[in-house]
């Protein structure tokens, strides 16, 4: 005989949030870079306004639960505007990566079956190119008043002003299951065809409650939250919603992201905190390096996207801004874990500490984490076991869009990487379970040694692949890009891995290269460096 | 149509909190005061091991989900234990508050229809007083091991040690309906039979990740959490469920509570924030000075339960602890708002900000407030129209237990409260509805006036009534606890006020006393003052 809790009963839904910090925050700003170079800011008051425009607006010409609205646009207000107006009338904002090649994100619009696409000024050609691609659009809208929409246009055009203009600031937004789709974004896969995780008002909101916390991103109002990390990038990271649940000011950079218009950006707008992958940081780093700047209030990047090289971190720290290593993937939506400090962590000496700063950290509470082996079998945590990460959790995926199967193993997700997790249940990621290295039984890290590599001051970029060996089955090959002015010998690098790692891990060989593939969202190809040197080791003259 | 997300489904529940503290902070401890003076320590490992012992001995003794399980106990392991014990099996936890008086207790157990009452042994007498008016408890079960048990006693006694003994240590948690009730926790109103809320898995689960947030309580692994707060009262605010969460050392002070023993404990075992009412940090610091101590570690005390007063911040502040001031509610979980700082509160003087600490502060995410007049239509938030508060949220009462109507007005609770909301969302809370000084058509904030006399170096204690009165319908009377060596005069106070409030807001008179009634749970009995002393200005020689 069950018996029911008495509590008021309100379903987790996006919409709340802005609603909140339009209550609660409404004079705090957000700010935005504008393509032209100039500066939009409003309030969270003017924002739910807004949005509830857009509200009126889509629903007005017939959008209705369920259907899907495309982005493909920069952090700026008007896509803010799209996640909270799409989403809050129970319809999905279905965010499209535009470094994507034309023909994959005409796939994905179609595979979503998206009935209007938004997108900014800048991605007028890219749209140009794909809108005869997707036929089932009905509207494409470009993020811009009505005078500045490009005639002639192969498609009919409609500006978002123009769009939102006649409607009323006045929307009620309704209650609906918690569990409906919010927000559609598609995986950039080395393989196959993008798959799409779509994430529910429910996932995300528990997953912002868990990022705002201190032992995850620590956001407070008193921040002024900076996503570098593009919107179109697993919600950037869920700052657009995480800064109005906190009433923190939200500064949205637009397209450029060089180090330089970051630094001025940062230090006028006084950010605080900001999130974005580790080559964002090496660059915004260099530069303050080189024009010896300081930067007066920004005091922590979080870092994620790829593991966080120890070296960022100290030079990060030189500067006065601390790292936060985060992981997580599109399939967490994307919050896995953080390498916060354990309780244990304040009492540890330095070079203790310095070991676990380099993990992917502890899980967030709501997600649980396993190792497993070959045979699917739990492993320890040790710190030494090595096995296939496994996790689970509110906000982790179910199952991709329009499949019709689990993305499960008995009710866990496999992530693809690797890993082993300690006996203070830091976990840190030592390969993607397609790259670790197997020689003579043993696993080998090609990450470590990447790693390695990467902290050679002649070194700028480093893979490290499984090469076959006829003794061995595969031993480790480095495949590096040399800064332009070293000299830097192979037998040189080579000895730089003594006493860094056992013997037998230290790779066979080095091949130097003028570039390194990466996709179209800058992750490494290494399938590609598989293909073309994976038989290096076999044939040494080829 | 709607689209559901894809996301994994797993409800929101309290054993999920414990486990994951077993699971990813195994090895932190609980530290626990016992009563005869000695620490008991184990691990969140070891607790929940023997809490899944308490699982399987509830469930063989055939208690099932929806039964209620009372709870006699101070701030201890065991204590805790059975609030995952009892909730993780569906089960629901009725913490009663053994400072009520033993026939409220005997009707509050009665009312909740409890089939097991677990006390500590200091209540031992307090159950012998009751045990025969509560004929439907089966089994009294005694917190301690079998040799601890009194004999002779007039019911029979089982002691929890060997009720759990034999029980596995492995127990598979039950999945159900989030809304499914978990806490039972009844209020101490001044007036009336007390009221049961009746806390479900997921609002206590939302309300604890509101709480751990920076502009909340700020929890992390690295804090040690001492609750001095009794887990009888709103689960001590939550933080045996925050502590696992984060993965924090958590200490539980047990029955002694004076300021000397909290020092040494907080000393000792390294406490960094604790959480109370203003009476316990009143003696905590009161000790400091007088013994001139410091603390090491201790940085944060939460302060609610009643309002904090300004004097109380800057003297825990000169010894080095910040206060943060909270208000809840037991309807609320407790949470409603934290007085942490907006975004333009670091940019605002000295006096602006002090003007701001002393407000109860701004609404959890989660958590919306308004203000209404007496024709029930909200007020504006301009930081002086002043209003009913009401609230809503996902961890607010719908209804009391057992009552067959709704606690919401147009689906908002009425706190009880009266309060003013500023530009910048801060609410303060002027006064209880029912203690509001009504002066010829103005209302008079009884707390600001009581707040007045209570920094005067010789007032220990006061309260403010609404006194009848011929010309203004009601004025305000002051009832106060003067320092033991004072002399201050009634003429002295009164000129106390000059400058400080509105000429037409001093008090027209001072009643001097030597104590002033509090109830079982130590709020100030109004009613009591008003029956006594409320038409002491009608009939001045009275």
């Amino acid at each position: 005989m069950n018996l029911t809790g008495q509590m008021m009963y309100e379903p987790l839904l996006l919409s709340s949030l802005l609603r909140h910090a339009a209550r609660h925050a409404g004079e705090v700003e957000v700010v935005s870079c504008l393509v032209d170079g100039g500066i939009h800011r409003y309030t969270y008051r003017d924002c739910h306004a807004r949005v509830m425009q857009l509200a009126n607006a889509l629903t007005g010409r017939g959008i209705v639960a369920g259907d899907r609205i495309g982005t493909l646009a920069w952090n700026g207000y008007r896509h803010m505007e799209l996640y909270y107006g799409v989403a809050g009338i129970g319809a999905v904002c279905h965010t499209i990566n535009p470094r994507l090649f034309p023909e994959q994100i005409a796939y994905i619009i179609n595979h979503a079956g998206d009935r209007i696409v938004c997108f900014d000024a800048s991605f007028a050609p890219l749209v140009e190119q794909i809108a005869d691609r997707c036929p089932k659009v009905e509207t494409w809208i470009m993020l811009c008043d009505p005078f500045d929409l490009p005639r002639p246009f192969p498609v009919q055009l409609e500006s978002y002003e123009a769009f939102i203009g006649d409607c009323a600031k006045d929307f009620a937004w309704p209650e609906f299951d918690e569990r409906q789709a919010a927000i559609l974004c598609y995986t950039s896969g080395t393989t196959g065809d993008p798959k799409g995780v779509l994430y529910s008002h429910r996932s995300l909101s528990l997953m912002v409650y868990a990022l705002v916390a201190p032992d995850a991103f620590g956001l407070s109002a008193t921040d002024t939250i900076a996503p570098v990390v593009p919107m179109f990038h697993v919600s950037a990271w869920g700052l657009p919603f995480a800064a109005p649940m906190v009433g923190a000011r939200l500064v949205l950079p637009g397209s450029k992201l060089d180090s330089e218009s970051l630094w001025n950006l940062f230090e006028q707008e006084g950010v605080t905190v900001s999130a974005g992958v580790p080559t964002i940081w090496f660059g915004f780093v260099d530069y303050m390096c080189r024009e010896d700047k300081r930067i007066e209030r920004f005091r922590r990047a979080i870092v994620g996207g790829a593991a966080c090289p120890p070296g960022l971190t100290a030079k990060m720290r030189e500067r006065g801004i601390a790292t936060v290593h985060a992981w997580g993937m599109t399939e967490l939506s994307p919050l896995g874990t953080v390498c916060a400090p354990s309780h244990s962590y304040p009492g540890k000496s330095a070079e203790a500490r310095a070991r676990i700063d380099v993990k992917q950290g502890r899980a967030a509470p709501g997600i649980d984490l396993k190792i497993v082996g070959e045979d699917g079998v739990e492993l320890p945590w040790d710190g030494k076991s090595v096995g296939d990460l496994w996790v689970r959790g509110h906000w982790v995926v179910d199952r991709y869009y329009g499949s019709d199967h689990s993305a499960l193993v008995d009710g866990w997700f496999p992530t693809g990487d690797v890993a082993n997790i300690d006996t203070e249940s830091y976990m840190e990621i030592t390969d993607r379970s397609k790259d670790v290295i197997k020689s003579g039984g043993e696993w080998i890290s090609s990450i470590e040694l990447e790693n390695i590599s990467m902290s050679h001051p002649d070194i700028e970029m480093a893979a490290c692949i499984a090469a076959e060996h006829p003794k061995w089955g595969e031993r480790p090959l480095l495949i590096v890009v040399r800064r332009p002015d070293s000299a830097l010998t192979v037998a040189e690098l080579l000895a730089y891995y003594d006493g860094k790692v056992p013997k037998w891990c230290v790779p066979d060989d080095v091949i130097f290269v003028n570039e390194l593939p990466l996709n179209a969202t800058g992750k490494m190809q290494k399938q590609v460096l598989r293909l073309r040197f994976g038989k290096q080791l076999v044939k040494p003259d080829a």
